[in-house]
């Protein structure tokens, strides 16, 4: 049988880490790259330096910088590119993507502009691929532990079960598990918010306050997905998943957590500019709290911890009077937060 | 107005942290101990080097080695022993015990022989008491850092909500807030079986997993914890809250945490014996593997972290096999594990 031909866009390090993956499983994966250098590089010295120094990549990753070379004749492509960048990438795979190709997209993050969240940036773009057949992958995965094989469980979504199924097959593996899950809106809303939350859990950590507190925050914090992802059309089971605690676990309390880290430099009061610049790569979670307060407003839902880090990251309100003010003074009640969540409802 | 006349026994480390936000709330507080040398050293160091040599405890904290002084004309009373040392303690409280006193306890645990509920116990032994008023006190709380005011968010739940609101009267301030919930069943099970999974964590930590292995094996946890509390009658809803994922993942994921610390160092090869010795204080989280798995029985319900963490701790099953194990081989569609669970159910 000749191996599958699969092809990852773009080579940040969660794209080489799921490269790697699909590697292990014996299939000839492309790494796509605009930078001429990283593909010289990936090609001839078998490292991603940008990622980092002492991965050896296995030998059957290739890269280009070709996107037509990348997608023609692939059984499947996978999309990581940033948030910002999916519109464009996904509107130029129009010209070379065929309808029985796999699709599947593992960014965390809303666009920009139209709060519109991945799969559906992409369904814009290719319109003559059918959406239901779009698959995200989510969960919590460090891309630093995928590629060292520690074991990682993430969740695949889409409209079609056969298409989710085929993904998983695609990945799994022993140290790589793979769940299907039919919530396409869930598993993606679950992706983007834990960010937000994991700005916010940088932040108190940042601000001396303990474990007692950070816990308080990730309840609400699972509270508040749970709302935006209900308002949204999402499955309440999921934010109860791999995709939703999961997730926002490992984002706020791993060191591996570019968010986290980011909120922690903005409590030790590092401008924002400054922490964006240091982090070397993309925060999607200072992003995802513009979109989180559009969305918030468009699906009339509250926010409370995507607002107070709203006015943290870009009205100078100051991160110790916002972690108070999360706290939550107001409510008595702890029914009266997550009352209003996902949790409790039956599934529609 | 006299200050309010409170409680607490026993002089463990949670006992003493609760004894100081009473204290900083402005109560006359006694701490009741069995060790005479206990009691001195509070009285007139005003210390209690058995949690703390470093913390200096208000003057409004006396301590006695009376029962009858302790509990006699106490506006509150606050338990807070071992679960194994719970039937004992309320039954010598029966003599002194006033019907209109408040009573709170805050042990998480199950008693071993009989997997009673910890108010299910103190009803048991103090028949005069309605038991509606029995107030548990649970949530994501580290003694440590509550002893230094860290900002921390518990919750106390009872039958008559009256009692939970009094109770939460005595003990919120700036930085202990307290929520209200009626569902006692559920924070007793939420805060005895998290240990249960900590255990499972440190496991996992000590076998050199990664972070996103933990993130899976919470994400079952939580499952795992709110099927059977489904099952004994808890509301769904409690498990998202603090007294579940917020207790889950502080216990998990703190250095403060001694049921994951034990399961790291089982994981190191250290023997059951040592750990808890070495330990110096209770691992509840050991007991409770027992409890839980007598009460999947009695339940009739799965819970296979329990399971696997019984083997290892009274089996000699290999921590690694068990972890491996529990990163579930078998499953690959994520609902089957949570639609068995209590979220995405309507709460009765």
């Amino acid at each position: 049988m000749t191996p599958k031909k699969v092809s990852v866009l773009v080579a940040g390090s969660w794209g080489t880490a799921l490269a790697t993956v699909l590697a292990d499983n014996d299939m000839d994966v492309t790494l796509w790259s605009r930078s001429r250098h990283q593909v010289e590089e990936i090609n001839s010295l078998h490292r991603n330096s940008r990622f980092s120094q002492d991965i050896q990549l296995p030998p059957n990753i290739r890269a280009t910088d070709s996107l037509e070379e990348a997608v023609i004749g692939a059984d499947a492509v996978i999309l990581v590119p940033p948030s910002s960048g999916m519109r464009e990438i996904a509107c130029k795979l129009r010209a070379y993507m065929d309808a029985n190709t796999l699709l599947v997209h593992a960014t965390k993050g809303f666009e920009a502009d139209t709060v519109l969240r991945m799969s559906e940036v992409i369904a814009e773009e290719l319109p003559g691929y059918d959406k239901d057949n779009i698959v995200v992958l989510s969960g919590p995965s460090h891309a630093e532990e995928v590629i060292l094989k520690s074991p990682t469980a993430v969740v695949v979504a889409a409209g079609h079960t056969e298409a989710a199924e085929a993904v998983q097959d695609l990945f799994i593996n022993s140290y790589f598990r793979v769940y299907t899950n039919p919530d396409v809106i869930g598993v993606e809303v679950g992706g983007a918010l834990k960010n937000v939350i994991a700005l916010g859990a940088g932040l108190s950590d940042g601000l001396g306050f303990g474990d007692n507190a950070k816990a308080a925050l990730l309840t609400r914090g699972l509270a508040e997905i749970g709302r935006l992802g209900l308002a949204m059309g999402a499955s309440p089971m999921t934010f109860a998943g791999l995709a939703g605690i999961g997730d926002l676990v490992v984002t706020c309390t791993s060191k591996h957590s570019r968010n986290w880290r980011a909120g922690y430099m903005l409590a030790k009061g590092v401008p924002l500019d400054e922490v964006l610049a240091t982090m070397g790569m993309v925060v999607e979670g200072v992003r995802t709290t513009k979109a989180a307060r559009a969305l918030a407003h468009k699906f009339q839902t509250e926010l409370p911890i995507a607002e107070e880090l709203y006015r943290v990251l870009f009205e100078g309100k100051s991160p110790k009077t916002a972690v108070e003010d999360l706290m939550g003074r107001g409510r008595t009640h702890e029914m009266e937060d997550i009352a209003r969540t996902s949790f409790g409802k039956r599934q529609p």
